[in-house]
């Protein structure tokens, strides 16, 4: 981020036609991205969405209220539109691109699809290291290389999505080790179970938080109890905070990838927007770790992607507002009387 | 609105491929939408905004941090383009109008205004009734006759916006009034007094709910408390529920005139959907009265109708995904594992 651009993004909004802060969040938006994009007039025209999906072992242990299955085909169900993040890509005009990491059920080869296959699946993290650190180092790399992709097709904002039934075990099972938590604490329903299958996902979620005793490095915690799309997405933050790519970050997934890349490399913190508050309980905690203040809570709980996609209207009309209002002098409006009676 | 395609929506969401409510109040929203345009696939393709501004007596009491000739110094903003609104406008691809009903300073002819002064301003409501029985028919005609151009136009949604240097204390007078609250409780500082001012402005409008005693018509009230613009909005309100158009109610202003429209026809609270809560104090009493649970809060203060068109893509995208999205059936996704172990 360039402090310069931040100063005068903050003049700018000072003199545009409205009560100063009136504009509320919108107006911290647009200042942060002057920053982040080097720009006093930034924009959001070029979007790169990455959703990465994988499968997980820890399926096994019977945490999904839906079958593994699921994750191959909704692999389909992105590259031919279905999907609620295909629909919000088309809507925004940005760039979709799915990475392939490995799932049980074969994927098609499809157009917007790339397939990076690691291994079917993870292993099973409540009982062994989802991934040995060979996949994990693939892992990281093919997220760092969709924020290359993003940087080369010159985007100004960097989505990153995820899909893998099982996937909140394993991203609450991070959460917990990161931060010392409980898994009562950030285990919940996921994709809907009822509350005796979130007391027996929070059972499996401590089994692996014990097995793994004090392990403390980061990455040895991400190899321990990461998925692949959770791996993924911590390289593409790390890739995008590396090469001054602003980030929109969605749910409760992607939180956990970015609590993981913050402890990994502190200063990519200041790459991240969040967009909003999932309904997964544990994300308030995950936010709050990440002092983020999201612009959203609508009670989504869908991944993918979707939350941070429906959010960019919204640094959208922030950009637009800072960039296309008029100042007092321009529009012979007369500012507020300083020193009157108010 | 038609409960046949509340249904049918209803219905829809469950079906599409997403665990059923991970959508959170982009599913409700689609579904009311679907009811309200009788269409179980909704649109916001025609937004008619139309902003109406009116000067006000109470700011011989010093109640406002700016000038009064910001009125008219806006609505020139609004028509070049420059104002928060006119960018949003713009952005959305939406209809904008301008309704001038009097402003002390006067306002020049301009395209996309349409002048409708019904007098230089309001009398002060701190001393006397704010409108003349005639000025109030006017006023609440020139809102009916917005609503019915937005009718012809086809329009989708309605957003009315205000423009009115002290129209903040007109709309916590006769939320005061209306509700039985103590000024205390919604008086705020607008575009921005300081303590002192806003201690100041909640001893006029206490004032002006003494002078008023026991009134209990909303339109005595709204005649003696009022504004030109928002006696407009509650029109504008009134005539869009009465021809099936839904109206995105914007902030602090537009929902004073929600309150007073639905005191008057309580049926008309079913066309109303909420934006956003303002960081205006007293907004979040009203919303709670109007039973209400906006989309956004960003801590937007400026009015204009502005908070009401930055959540406009919130309900894009919410009919894009109600009407884009695969159902599991089409996308050949496994749907939950109903009865098995969640």
């Amino acid at each position: 981020p360039d402090a310069r651009y931040v100063e005068l993004a903050r003049q700018r909004q000072q003199v545009l036609t409205k009560p100063p802060g009136s504009l509320g969040r919108l107006e911290q938006a647009a200042i942060t991205l002057a920053g982040l994009q080097a720009n006093d007039r930034p924009a959001l025209d070029r979007i790169h969405i990455s959703v990465f999906a994988g499968d997980h072992g820890v399926c096994d242990e019977g945490i999904s209220a839906f079958p593994q299955a699921v994750t191959a085909q909704m692999i389909a169900n992105f590259a031919s539109g279905g999907a609620a993040i295909s629909v919000m890509a088309k809507e925004l005009g940005a760039w979709l691109e799915v990475i392939n990491l490995g799932t049980v059920e074969p994927a098609a080869a499809l157009s917007g699809v790339l397939d990076r296959t690691i291994a079917p699946a993870t292993a099973n993290l409540a009982q062994t290291d989802a991934m040995t650190p060979s996949q994990l180092e693939a892992a990281l790399s093919h997220g760092d290389e969709a924020a290359d992709r993003a940087r080369r097709a010159g985007a100004q904002l960097f989505i990153g999505g995820d899909m893998g039934i099982g996937n909140t075990t394993s991203a609450a099972a991070l959460a917990c080790a990161l931060l010392g938590r409980d898994p009562d604490e950030l285990v919940g329903p996921g994709t809907g179970l009822d509350a005796r299958g979130v007391s027996h996902k929070s059972d499996v979620v401590r089994r692996a938080i014990g097995r793994i005793g004090n392990t403390r490095e980061p990455l040895d915690i991400l190899q321990a109890l990461g998925g692949f799309e959770i791996a993924a997405l911590t390289g593409a933050i790390l890739g995008c905070a590396a090469r001054g790519i602003p980030v929109l970050v969605d749910g409760f997934i992607v939180s956990a990838a970015a609590l993981m890349a913050v402890h990994q490399q502190p200063r990519a913190r200041e790459w991240l927007l969040f967009a909003h508050q999932s309904a997964e309980p544990g994300h308030k905690t995950l936010l709050q770790a990440l002092e983020a203040e999201p612009l959203l809570e609508l009670g989504m709980r869908l991944g993918e992607g979707s939350g941070a996609a429906v959010a960019v209207p919204l640094l959208r009309a922030a950009c637009a507002l800072h960039n296309g209002m008029a100042t007092f002098e321009a529009a012979g409006v007369s500012n507020r009387s300083e020193g009157e009676a108010s």
